[in-house]
């Protein structure tokens, strides 16, 4: 089976567009996260809590990847930001070219922060460039402590590791402080914050994390990448 | 992009060997199920309960797949059952040929229950017939009860929804019998049931649906599939 070269081909045409998505995000300024995790790990609810908790003037816009359903573009939707989802149709992962097509009719330069919540799956998203500046992992205390050791590679590409549904933490086996010796075993240094979208614990953390994201990422615009 | 012809070609040579091991299954009379659900839904610590409570005399073996780590297959070798991890190394799902291959030494006709457990991935390993008489798919309660209209496509093709974690139903905004009404819209009829496997609540449910699975296989043995 000449799989490989196959994977490798539609690889490098991700590349290609994800390059040039890049460029685009860098030379206005913006900056762009690709929030990956399994299923219902709470990627939908961190971000209902980021948009609740920011002000209405920010310039924030989310693309939400679904096999099937609007429910999370509904469920986000609610705080008046532009929103839209992109339903891969059995697709397990999003690609750079759903991301082109779908950012067609939004103005960039009205943007200065671009979220893509990618479908809920620990593995294939992480193979797929999407021109963001920084992926971004979530990971559920439910959800068992080796999660790093047996997913590497998500979290060797992250920048950040946010551990949600900390609420949770008196009632599940999870050891946190484990799960996170865990994650810097796969990725040295890597940041991590702890939240409950539930509580609101954290959520400023993730908040002051995202402001660094967007002063750096402006400060960078249009200079070499 | 000629992907879809060339996927198609990958699935058939899959589905080739999935139906050589579905035939040498059937012939010996043998149960064999796989187990799909995403990461950290509690497929291992079912595993874990069910080996505990089966009699040592019972034929059951277990083929464990992960990305990485022989984790799973070290926490369920400790019930004296044969188990063997199957390593991807980076691959999202089982395939028939990983099937074929470790079960090259194992004497077919010393088990009457024969379980895969996937990679923790709601997506892919639908995909991928293995050879099984059923899929059973895991949905805990902290992943949100629209996850089988997210995912229709496993729950569509699983012959039982096991529930897990149920207890910690009261900590958490899910609800189950909606979560139930979802998987009964993608797969009208599916069969439930609901499990703690910390407070081994459903175990019994369970351990049934295996034992009229394996009469049935057992009665089956050798007629035409």
């Amino acid at each position: 089976m000449n799989r490989v070269p196959l994977e490798k081909k539609v690889l490098s045409e991700n590349d290609r567009i994800a390059a040039e998505l890049r460029k685009r995000f860098h030379e206005k300024g913006l900056l762009c996260l690709n929030l990956i995790s399994s299923p219902g790990s709470g990627k939908t609810a961190l971000l209902e809590k980021t948009l609740e908790a920011l002000p209405k003037s920010e310039r924030v816009a989310v693309l939400t990847g679904d096999i099937q359903t609007e429910n999370d573009a509904a469920r986000l939707r609610r705080f008046g930001f532009p929103v839209k989802q992109i339903t891969t149709g059995g697709t397990c992962h999003l690609d750079a070219r759903m991301i082109e097509r779908h950012l067609a009719d939004w103005r960039l330069d009205e943007i200065d922060l671009l979220i893509f919540e990618n479908v809920g799956n620990l593995v294939c998203p992480s193979s797929y460039d999407l021109g963001e500046a920084a992926k971004v992992v979530l990971l559920s205390v439910t959800e068992g402590e080796d999660k790093p050791l047996k997913y590497p590679s998500i979290f060797f590409k992250s920048e950040l590791l946010v551990i949600t549904k900390t609420d949770l933490l008196p009632y599940v086996p999870f050891d946190i402080d484990k799960a996170e010796e865990n994650a810097r075993r796969v990725h040295p240094g890597m940041e991590i914050i702890r939240t409950s979208s539930t509580k609101g614990t954290g959520l400023n953390d993730w908040l002051g994390w995202l402001e660094r994201g967007k002063s750096t990422a402006t400060a960078r615009a249009g200079t070499l990448p």
